[in-house]
Formats: structure tokens, sequence, C-alpha cells
């Protein structure tokens, strides 16, 4: 059973390096050294944002609708988007360690909005403790058989590696997943988060891992100490043999995107832009394509998997959305109003709501605005008013999408007793649609 | 003031990795991989002893009389001496984690026995998170002071490291401690393993950090959390300046260890040996020269730190007993019982009670022996009686040395009303000593 919180739940998803810094309350904000907040972000500079800013920042969410957050990797890490672990089971100090994640749990919950984090369990960063012991002692590290080396000593400054990396890169060494102290240890990594009291993982680049097994013995120790946990995998096309109730309960909906972007914006998408990203080549799609991807995509999984999965534009993988709308941003409007009224959890990326720019990373990553005077207001009220009528209407949560109407860039279809009508063209939308047979 | 409880206590020193290898009670004994127990211990090689087999061997301990534990290097580390942290706040799952060093807390308190720590504070090991931060990210990242950088990138693993390392060794990059952040985490550290629970710090090359600032707030910061802490430096030679009551309790007495070296040793002493380590050229010494430099040594200090000084004949960092007196096992007795017969706080390392022998590192740090069969047992019998005696003597920690008779290698000396007769010749012993005067 998939969480049933997590069924159609607004999700924010925050990229802590540059979201808000603040400290504890009462105490000073932290001054770095970072790159100053409105620069251009940098691949490997830092904005010292914290999770004591995201906590300051929550009535900021509650305002919008949020009803849980995705936060990008938190844990001791040498990398600003932090997916090169260091320590499992400390939150960065630069994010304001293990106690700024207690406060932002409980503050977060005492407003309902529920915390999900990123798990990167394929690789770890080089400065992982069994890492660099094994590297100080070669072949007679305990921790020998904890990676796929090649031979000793480890080369990973300098040159082609001689050990398993996420796609060759030396940062990145690959966990041997064969190995039980492995296993175990990850394991543990897994359950000690969910009982600090976070309400879900979000699972970094898990068909990399190629063993299901983990993965199942992941869900049951997860479940075991939080039934209502919420697991999601960063899964980027259809994934059945994932969603079948024994490993997630959704996966990062990049094919709706895919669908979404190509319905929302036309022949004025960036193709090139969206082709140099994961999210890899888009076409523009008429309403009647948009809908046969939508009844394939919904059609593929069990309707409490579709209600949970995880619906998105865009991430930080992706450019940001107005770039790949080429700043139209009626587009953006409603490719954010499609998004909210699918089946499915809606997944806004910090600073899409206000309408900030910016292409491949690190431009994707820029720190988020507060002042207020720079926001796309039309796109923030939107955004707010879709998550408004989430609220009134469940069946926006519930039920199944059916197709009314999709003729050139026009699709209407029902949700319920709801009928939402998508206009993607300048052309005014036909007044007749052909209702009969959708409502008692 | 010195802690009433270290004054003339018998410390024990452990080298964790070597000790006794053991899982939490009722558990299976972890199986690493590591080296056989048995096999000649090798640089950097791991046999795999743990803090909870350290808690097993606590009855051996109290039944030897020991008072308190010093261990060496316990947080995680790279390396089987752990000198080279990676993470200051957790102690190393090879030895059982935090949760082995609670145990072993709890069971040694319970038998009166104290236990301190070692503190690197110096340097941390390439493996600690702010070194890799500053590694891959360079001057963009926020610990860029926390060292001393003469260039970027970082030239760690290959070639002259470009930043400051402890006896140049790349392996060991020293801290920025006018680094105000820096001073706060170590200074953090300190506090936070006292409240834990341990009774002390021993402080590795406390000169080196150049910054008596630095250990005067080290000291207050502990001894706000217990005043009852014990601190003792490492600091090989005499130690004025650090004694005077506002930096340590005591200094581990290597000045001491000489003496005692030269007098039980006498002409049997492996000077080339010695030569080799951090004790330097020792000279064979008669009585009166022994007896002259005990009275200098204690005369340097106020009579609190004279008791609470860490007398000791050997350590990890030194040629075992055994070997720097050529296999004589008479001298190693003789040795023994005068480190516990003189004013101070005598330490035994590992295995130095059974008679282990070894030179320089590795071959000083074998698994501890504990197949009776294999110990010298009249060495063993000796320390337990001596240990015994300064329980039934409490002029043993507390009277001064007065010196009696001093000639060739006969020595009597004074410690309140005992009289002490250490002959380290072949000869007897004179019958008739000058006392008069020495009792009323």
């Amino acid at each position: 059973m998939t969480p049933l919180w997590s069924r159609g739940a607004f999700f924010y998803q925050v990229f802590p390096d540059r979201f808000f810094r603040s400290g504890p309350p009462g105490l000073p904000t932290p001054t770095g050294p970072f790159e100053p907040w409105e620069a251009p972000p940098s691949l490997r500079g830092f904005k010292g944002g914290t999770l004591w800013g995201v906590a300051d920042k929550l009535p900021y969410l509650a305002d919008l609708g949020v009803e849980a957050l995705y936060l990008n990797p938190v844990f001791t890490s040498t990398a600003n988007h932090r997916y090169h672990t260091v320590d499992y089971f400390q939150v960065d100090p630069v994010l304001g360690g293990n106690p700024a994640l207690r406060h932002l749990l409980e503050r977060a919950h005492s407003l309902g909005i529920r915390v999900i984090l990123d798990g990167v369990f394929n690789h770890s960063g080089r400065g992982f403790f069994a890492f660099q012991h094994l590297l100080e002692n070669g072949e007679k590290s305990p921790y020998r058989d904890w990676y796929r080396v090649h031979g000793f000593p480890l080369n990973a400054y300098g040159g082609a590696p001689n050990y398993e990396a996420w796609w060759g890169n030396p940062e990145l060494p690959k966990f041997n997943h064969q190995n039980p102290q492995v296993r175990a240890y990850l394991l543990e990594v897994a359950e000690h988060w969910v009982r600090f009291g976070i309400d879900g993982w979000r699972l970094d680049v898990p068909n990399e891992i190629g063993d299901l097994e983990f993965w199942r013995a992941f869900r049951r120790r997860v479940k075991m100490a939080n039934p209502e946990a919420y697991l999601v995998g960063e899964i980027w096309e259809e994934a059945q043999e994932w969603l079948q109730g024994d490993i997630f309960d959704a996966t990062m909906n990049y094919p709706l995107a895919r669908a979404l972007l190509g319905f929302a914006g036309g022949e004025d998408l960036d193709r090139n832009l969206a082709a140099q990203s994961g999210l890899g080549p888009l076409e523009p799609l008429q309403a009647l394509a948009f809908s046969h991807r939508l009844e394939r995509l919904f059609g593929l999984y069990r309707e409490e998997v579709v209600q949970s999965q995880l619906n998105l534009l865009t991430s930080h993988d992706t450019p940001r959305l107005l770039a790949l709308l080429r700043g139209h941003r009626a587009r953006a409007r409603l490719a954010l109003s499609l998004l909210f009224l699918l089946p499915g959890s809606p997944m806004v990326y910090y600073g899409e709501e206000i309408g900030m720019e910016g292409g491949h990373d690190p431009e994707n990553r820029a720190g988020m605005v507060w002042e207020e005077g720079r926001w796309d207001r039309d796109l923030w009220e939107r955004v707010r008013r879709m998550a408004r009528l989430r609220k009134e209407f469940p069946e926006l949560r519930t039920a199944p999408y059916t197709r009314v109407y999709a003729v050139d860039g026009h699709l209407a279809f029902a949700r319920g007793r709801l009928l939402l009508v998508a206009n993607a063209t300048p052309e005014p939308f036909p007044q007749d649609l052909p209702l009969h047979g959708l409502w008692p």
C-alpha cells in the first residue's frame, strides 16, 4: 500500500544550499565564507543555505499550500548538492547539523508538512570513511570488500579510477552491494533516519544498483520502522517492475514531465536545451497525443500508485521551466496548472512558482529569490490557487483521468464530477463539449 | 588542582586494535577481514580488537590492580593506531562504535576504573570531512581557512603536500588553530566526550600547536564540564610551562622513563634501539646519578603535579621494555617495581606486565597474549604485588621521595614511613643504611 498521506500531496523540492540562510533561533546567521547569495551559482560554490533557513520559510510554504518537502541530500558531503556523501549519520554542519534537521521536522510536522530526504545509496563520496580507509590501507583494510576494486593502491585522485564508480566518476565510488556488511550498513542508515522522524526517502539512481532484492529489503526495513513512510525512486522511464508494491511507492514522474512540457510548451519548447538534460528529446504534442501519453502512463500502474506518483515538470537535474519554455510565462502557468489537475502528487521545484530562470547546472540552482518585487506574481498566484483547488475538491487527488475532448491544442478531461479544460493555443476553446455519459 | 583520583593511580595503556576482540554481549565476535591475532603485526594491518573486548577484559585488569585506562585513539580513523582522525564524534565502527565506548565506560566505572582517551587536535587525517571538502572544492569551500594551505588544488595524494602537515606527512594535515571556527570545533569535541563520560584526555603532540592559549581554553572547557577530568600532555621533555595549573595536570613522564631505564637497565640497555625512538640517547646510570635525576624531576613541579605525573617505562611510541633490556627479565622486574614505588601515577603498557617483546612499531603493537602459558608469570606477579602494595601503603601515592643511600648500583630511598631498597647489581646490598633522622 502506498501511504494515504502521499496520494496527491503537494510536494515542494528544496535544494538546501540555495533556499534560505539563517542560524538557530535567536542565534546569528552563519557567515561562511560563502558565495554571495545573488551571485550566479557555480559548480563548486556554496551559498550557505541551512535547514534552519528552510524551517524559517515554512510559513511561506504553508501559505503556498505545500504539504510535503523533498530535500536534496542533507548529509555531510563535500559537494554543494551533497550527492558526495561523507557521513550518512550526520546532517552537514554547514546546513546546521542534526539539530537543524530535528528542528525542521518538528516545525514542519506541527504545520502538517511531511519531509522526505534524498537517499544516495549506490555510491559514496571519496571522503566516506570506508573509502578513505581503503585508500590508505589498501588490501589490509577491513573495508576491502566495501567497493569493487580492480587493483591497489587505489587511484582516486588523478587519471582513471581503478574501482567502479558512478558513470566512471572517481569522486563517486560505487558500493559493493553484494557485501552483507555494506547492505547492513545502508539499511541501518535507511532505518535510522525514519526513526529520527523523516517521512520517507527519495532514492537516488536506484536502477544503478542492479539488484531489486536490495530494494525489497530496503522497503521492508523502512516500512517496519514506519508503515506510512513514502518511498520514491529516481527512475526516469516507465517503471512497472519498481511499482508492484514490493519496492517503491512511486517514481519521479519524468515521463509525465515530458508529456506536460510537450503539450504546454508546444512550438516554444527549447528542445536542444531539454535534449542535453535527462529529459532527452522532447516533442511538441497536440492535445490528443498528449492525452494518449497520459492514458498510457496512468494505465501502467495500480490506482494507488498513480495517485502517489511524484509528478513534476523540472528538478535540480533539468533546466528550469521558464528556460525550457523560452520565457513564455503563459505556457508556464498552463504547465503548472495541469501539474496540479492531473492524478498524482504534484511537485514544484523551489523558485519554479515565482518564475526563476536558468538552464543547466549550475544555473538552475541559484539562490531562492525572496524579494517579492522580483517574482512573477501571476505564476505564484496560480500555483497557490491550484493548491487550494486541490484541497477544496478531493476528486483532484482521487478521481481517475477521463479524456473528454482533445483536438489540436484543446484538451478537456474529467476528474470525477469536475470538468477541466486546457487551452494550449491562442485560439478560443470551442464552446460545445461532448459531455454525454460523463455524469449520471 | 590536579584531580585527587589521578594522584598515584595505576594506569594501564591499551592499544585498542590489539587488546581483545569480541562483539557486544551475546552477539558474535566481528570477523573482519582482519589479520590473524597471532601473526606479526604490520604497519597497515588490523587485528580487529574492540572496546567490547576491552570491557570483557576488565576483570583481568581489576585483578591486576588497574585503576585507570588510557586508550590510544578510538575515533573513526583510517589507521590501526587511529591517529589519523576521520570523525571526532564517532568511535570507530571497527571498535564497536559509540555503543561500545558507552558500555566500556559503564563497566569500568562500576569497577572503579577511570578511562581517559587520546585527543589528537594538532592535525586530522586526510579523511576528515573539512579536509576532504577543501580537497574537492578548493578555495570555494567554506572550510578554506581550516588548514594552512599554500596553494590550490591541494596536493594530498602524491608528492610533497602544499599545506602544513605534521612532520610534513601528507596524511596528517595540520589544523589552523588561529581560525575561531576550528578552535570552537575542537573545543566542542573536548567537551562532548567529557560529557559523554570519559575521565580525561591524553593530548597528542600539544607542543606542535604552538599556542598555549588554545590549551588554556581547552582546560577551561573540559574542567567546566567535569572539574575532576584529568589532562595529561604528550610532552617528552621537562614541561614546567605546561604544568603551572592552567594547562595540563600532568605530562607523560618520559624523562623519568629515561632515568628508570638507565638505572634498571644498566649495561644491558639496548642503547641503539632506544636512540632510534623518542627516548633518544639513554645512558646507564649508577644509583647516585639516577637519584639526582629523580630529585631534579621531582623538584620541577608542585607536589600535586609530581603525584599526578604519568610515569611510564614504555608506550606505543617506544620499543617494548624487554627489547630495551635485551631480554633481561630480572631487570624488567626491577624497572617495573621502581615504577610503582616512586611518586606519580605508574602506567603499564599493555602486555608489559606479562613480558611481551618487540622493538619498534609495528613490533611493539602485537596482539595481547591471553594464553597464560606464554606469560612471564614472575613479572605479572610482581606488577600485581606492587599494585597491591600501593593500595596497602598510601605513602606510596603521597609521600615525597627521599634519598637514603645511593652507591654503585644500590639505592635506598624513603617514602614516608617506608624504606625502599633497590639493587641493580648481582652483588648483595650492604646491610647498614644511614637511617638516622629519617623517622622521628
